[in-house]
């Protein structure tokens, strides 16, 4: 997608915002998240900030990124030279005295709450908003889905390629050093989040970090790893084997596979995202294994690995077209091993397209 | 470090905290930052929070964690099954009444510091802090010191070796991609920022992103680049010449060096940040180059890469032995190209010592 492209979709889905902004009667909009900042203007710099209104907006950065704003930012930008961007935000703001400022609740800190407040005139008043801009993230463009599809293409063939280069006395770090180099060299900025790589007993923590140990022979070995590309995550999880399986291993992993194929077979608009967790869930049940299952069974992605819809016991949410989720359940027993399969998975019209192309079959390397 | 020797750390960290709390009479405090929470409990997950009184510690996580947190943490650990962290201390802190709770003002969300308020006694005042566990962590022990140094080491050597594979067809990101690699490979858990490697006058942006561009032939070549190993980070900036430099590249860069060292010949305890900031930037401005000088002198590090003391035009604070700071003036031209050279200094009694082995002179390959 070209920049200017890039530029209109970002002043676009500001128009949106702006309705809504009407609709409630707000006459300004303070929007600190950095991924939010990114997603309403194209700027990819780490420190931004921006002030909306229904007829303006501006982005608030620092001189280090004054070349790369002008190119990457469809909205005014002004450089703040000295101290935090929200000093000079709040006093442009006094000068404009809003009658309505919104602000984004989850991504203000007091400290700064506390300077808007005592900046402003006592006219304003501070509207706390909740997750505004990522309720729109939540259903992605078709310009959105093809960067996700392109980390998630990345993410499996960086699979494909570190996966050749397991060996049993190969440690857990090294493979990850592996899989992320693949990535990078596939064209990802990076990883989407720490890669994950626990064999054995390791694997039973869900989130398990690398250690400076041999993968061994015979074990389970489980990779969770997420390519970013252009802004997009991606998020795949893969349990296997290096050496032989036991029966053990495979009734546990045809167990898991089961849950994961069961979710994902209940995906389609207007669902309720709690209907895909309990899915999952209940199928781990018939083996048993549903107190082994400790986290929910998938979520959001996109600008961010962890966005809205949460697929958990206790979502209100319902599936829409153009969501894009993971689907990720689990089973992990102390002392033995842990097993996790994971999809990255667009909602459709119709029910749902798995965008990870890599097999599911336990796989014994 | 052993894992006990790690505890004990924590445990009297947290000791120090608690006289604190006592004199300024607070019966609570609430840590939110991860990192604080680290630095106080040993505890490496991403998700936690820690209640602290003069007679107790509490962590509280999910259930991901259990058997980490148990591993690491040597506070009480409570492990919260539903919804957010906050909510389940709000319960416990609603029973406990304390009648001052402290919370750090800049990592506490509107959203959360709003929580306290609908959840807490009116009896109960909520007192904003301000970087009191960043204060602590200003000033590094010796076994961070030894973590910190080992950072360096590693990033250091990674340098060394992504070099030696440098061609001018290699692109920017390839290149950013074999440093990673490097470092994780020597036995960091990953890079302590997205690695800067830029090409020409692509340097000319002090925060470049690496591009699908080749490095090219007598072009200048910034590498700005960290490690994060035990948790410590490293940070380094060197800029090299593929092919020959020019005269105008050396003079540049003798500038830039020249203001390096004088930056680093005035560090001592008791010395200004700000002196720090103003002597690189003087002999800058005695080359006509201060203009160019687009961001502040250096900052301190440590759990995290950009930590107090802020080494910039307006800080007040002055260096004491164990700080551990960046030193990276640098000069960035558009269209033309940019330099900085970094390094990773610590504070002594006496002066300072550079940690970074990796040479300053301009190195043409």
């Amino acid at each position: 997608m070209t920049k200017s492209a890039n530029r209109d979709e970002a002043a676009s889905r500001r128009a949106a915002l702006t309705s809504r902004l009407i609709a409630e009667k707000l006459d300004s909009f303070l929007i600190t998240s950095p991924v939010n900042v990114r997603y309403l203007t194209g700027f990819t710099g780490s420190n931004g900030l921006l002030w909306l209104t229904p007829t303006s907006a501006r982005l608030f950065t620092d001189p280090r990124y004054t070349t790369q704003a002008a190119a990457e930012c469809s909205a005014a930008i002004s450089i703040v030279r000295k101290g935090p961007l929200l000093n000079e935000a709040a006093a442009r703001l006094k000068r404009a005295k809003p009658r309505k400022l919104g602000f984004e609740k989850s991504h203000l800190s007091y400290e700064s709450y506390a300077k808007l407040i005592e900046e402003l005139p006592k006219s304003t008043e501070l509207v706390p908003l909740d997750g505004w801009v990522e309720e729109a993230r939540r259903v992605k463009s078709a310009s959105e889905i093809e960067r996700i599809q392109e980390s998630v293409v990345t993410n499996s063939l960086a699979f494909d390629r570190a996966l050749r280069k397991v060996r049993p006395k190969m440690t857990e770090s090294e493979l990850a050093a592996e899989i992320d180099y693949q990535q990078r060299k596939l064209g990802a900025e990076g990883t989407a989040f720490s890669t994950i790589v626990a064999a054995g007993d390791h694997s039973a923590l869900p989130h398990a970090r690398p250690r400076a140990e041999a993968i061994g022979l015979n074990r389970l070995l489980l990779l969770d790893m997420g390519a970013q590309q252009h802004g997009y995550m991606s998020d795949m999880t893969r349990t296997v084997v290096v050496g032989k399986a036991t029966r053990r291993m495979r009734q546990l992993y045809q167990a898991v596979l089961e849950a994961q194929l069961e979710a994902i077979d209940a995906i389609r608009p207007g669902v309720l995202c709690a209907e895909i967790d309990r899915r999952a869930r209940i199928t781990l049940k018939r083996h048993g294994l549903d107190k082994q299952f400790i986290h929910s069974t998938g979520h959001g992605l996109g600008l961010e690995i962890h966005e809205s819809p949460r697929l958990g016991r206790t979502e209100t949410l319902r599936l829409a077209p153009g969501m894009v989720i993971t689907i990720e359940p689990g089973v992990y027993l102390p002392g033995e091993g842990g097993i996790r399969i994971e999809d990255t998975v667009l909602v459709t019209e119709s029910g749902c397209d798995v965008l990870t192309p890599t097999p599911k079959d336990l796989l014994v390397i």
